[in-house]
């Protein structure tokens, strides 16, 4: 092992310091204030570990692709699952964001990292669509332990997060099940403006 | 798969959602704000995933023990690592804390969880040595790059550092040489108060 080898590892475990400045649109669980990027991947991390057994999917494998799947907003920024607009060239942006940040290790494990990221990305694999499964979960869940308040200041409708959540048709029936009676319920308890 | 044991799981992930306001002493690279424990644990999981290869440890359960060491703090708050008297009692603190946090998942996940974060205390196996070597060594990158910032708020002097660092002689050798080596630039930069 050279030392050159743990200082490009080290220059990029530096240079990733930034998800923890990237905000996203959604509050934590108490409203109290917006979540980042680093925050929502160990998130998911935690959730691939006690909801992996729901679906068939390489656990480790999993667990990289979250950990790693928002790098690339350190160059690009959170694009909000329901801004249209924003959506346009994202991937392209993304990908220009993932060769620079990935080309910062040593050539096999950024390689590796960028396959990861891509397959993610590509939504093929089993660990693929249950990662954004999940991906797509966590902000819905925040945003119903914060009753509603990110859907309320984005004017995001109830019929909105129901057509875009179509990819929950990907992932294990249970976690379909619970979203769908979760969204319903907020519709109940007016967390989405009228 | 019942819906009770799905309801059990979230519930936990949302209690877990905390963890994210529970501030440290390490400021970000930049310096800009103290960081948190779920940024600081999802910065060590991706530190296993690149260094894991320097040592002979299972990375996925690595990974799970870096992901949920810190959750006791949910509880107990963060206890510095260079404050002695805060460090008096608080193995026994921690421990009710794993002990009401994990009950909160079905048992067989509580107790995996329960057993990873003893064994992570307990430093015996490789795993949890090299976990707690990578969980000295980020807090000590982040003070360097934000050029001793804590250290120099919380009084904390290079031969305190040096002392308190001797877990280092459990992991990697490149590990320990980096860090010494870190340690003697700090000083030579001026980080440290006189």
């Amino acid at each position: 092992m050279s030392t050159e080898r743990l200082r490009k590892q080290l220059d990029f475990i530096k240079e990733i310091d930034k998800l923890k400045t990237i905000t996203r649109r959604s509050y934590l669980a108490d409203g109290s204030r917006k979540e980042n990027d680093a925050e929502h991947s160990w998130h998911l991390a935690i959730m691939v570990l006690l909801l992996s057994e729901l679906d068939t999917v390489d656990i480790l494998k999993t667990l990289k692709m979250v950990l790693i799947h928002d790098l690339v907003e350190i160059d690009v920024g959170d694009t909000y699952f329901y801004d249209e607009a924003g959506n346009v060239g994202k991937f392209e942006r993304e990908q220009l964001a993932a060769k620079r940040l990935f080309s910062l290790l040593p050539e096999d494990q950024g390689r590796e990292f960028y396959d990861l990221w891509q397959e993610f990305e590509e939504r093929k694999t089993r660990e693929a669509c249950f990662a954004a499964v999940l991906d797509r979960m966590q902000p819905l869940l925040l945003n119903y332990w914060s009753k509603g308040k990110s859907w309320q200041e984005n004017d995001v409708s109830a019929s909105t997060v129901i057509a875009k959540n179509a990819l929950f048709d990907n992932g294990p029936e249970e976690i379909r099940e619970y979203v769908s009676e979760m969204i319903h319920t907020a519709i109940e308890k007016g967390y989405f403006k009228k």
